[in-house]
């Protein structure tokens, strides 16, 4: 597919879109007019229109957008038809709601594994995934290979751990422990940082405002 | 204090210069030069200055910002220095991981009650919490006063479980259930979709990029 530079912020758009063409195509809808798209989405019919104009042209005048065909190219630019095996590291309650989050096999993202160090979480089930020791991390990535390890640890571990990860071989992070990384420059991070996520709550409480 | 109207790309910036500033503080250095700070966060200097120039004259030229007062600005613009009672719904894994992070009361947010409703979790105690019945959070609300709520709740009841809340008061809400709330204008809500940000990572792993 022709593809020109796509912008972050349009990057940063694309799962949404996603979603609610899944949804569409859920409910049984395949072709939809970017002003539908824009009424349902609450976004402007013409950002609707040049932010899915960098994926070539699967909407036509008059016709609108073919739910299914834009889908799947949503889907194929953000890697989600390919299957990531992924590993959890932690499981205190972030690692296991992590791990019993249905959303993430539905996207490709399956988990092999699950790890702790605490000797008396070792040996517990969650998700149907039974909790390995720490220390088994190393034998189980070069087997296994997983693509993604997703940090669930405590802040003070997560530098540690990050780079041990590294080491044995992965190459991207899911990073939820409230401290950056640093890694060498072939190493994908994606933090989810919760507090920032909140303090942006709290500045909108305190202004009242919505943008 | 004299403030300009600030874009979002910089307040989500800010939580980031927050932390890097409380950091410094735990570190016993008071006084930082903006290339110094850029180097630390992985930031052009040049980034930095125009952003913290939105907030006044806390960099003096040959003598670099003071720590403590931009920390406090910060603080202040974030709204951190107020205290917010928050309400938790939903006691599953991710619920319970909340309700255990122990870096949101530093930050003034204040669990004061966590709901569920599904009686073999109502009672049990987390976090130093006894999980309330959810059909007791109409009068919690009227009598305790929460600011914020956080959803930690499948998907299929988000939606009714906010419309409820927002009847009984709730004026913000973090969101964690993967579904966009239409709910009235002067509710502020923030959503913590982690499925986006999920995405984003397998976006960036399928083109090896960082931005």
């Amino acid at each position: 597919m022709p593809q020109k530079q796509v912008p972050l912020v349009v990057i940063k758009r694309l799962p949404r879109y996603h979603r609610y063409l899944g949804e569409l195509i859920n409910n049984k809808i395949y072709r939809i007019s970017s002003t539908e798209l824009s009424s349902k989405m609450g976004v402007t019919a013409s950002q609707i229109r040049q932010d899915l104009n960098y994926f070539g042209g699967f909407g036509q005048q008059g016709y609108g957008y073919n739910v299914e065909l834009l889908y799947a190219a949503i889907g194929d630019i953000l890697g989600l038809n390919r299957c990531h095996k992924t590993i959890i590291i932690g499981a205190g309650n972030l690692g296991r709601a992590l791990a019993n989050y249905g959303g993430f096999s539905k996207r490709g993202f399956v988990v092999s594994g699950l790890f702790d160090t605490d000797p008396s979480v070792v040996g517990t089930t969650h998700a149907g995934l039974t909790v390995l020791p720490y220390s088994s991390v190393d034998e189980f990535i070069m087997t296994e290979k997983p693509d993604i390890a997703i940090l669930a640890v405590p802040k003070a571990n997560a530098s540690q751990v990050a780079e041990h990860l590294v080491s044995c071989g992965i190459k991207a992070l899911w990073n939820f422990a409230y401290v950056d990384l640093k890694l060498p420059e072939d190493v994908v991070v994606e933090n989810a940082h919760l507090s920032d996520s909140l303090m942006t709550l709290s500045y909108r409480m305190s202004k009242q405002e919505k943008f």
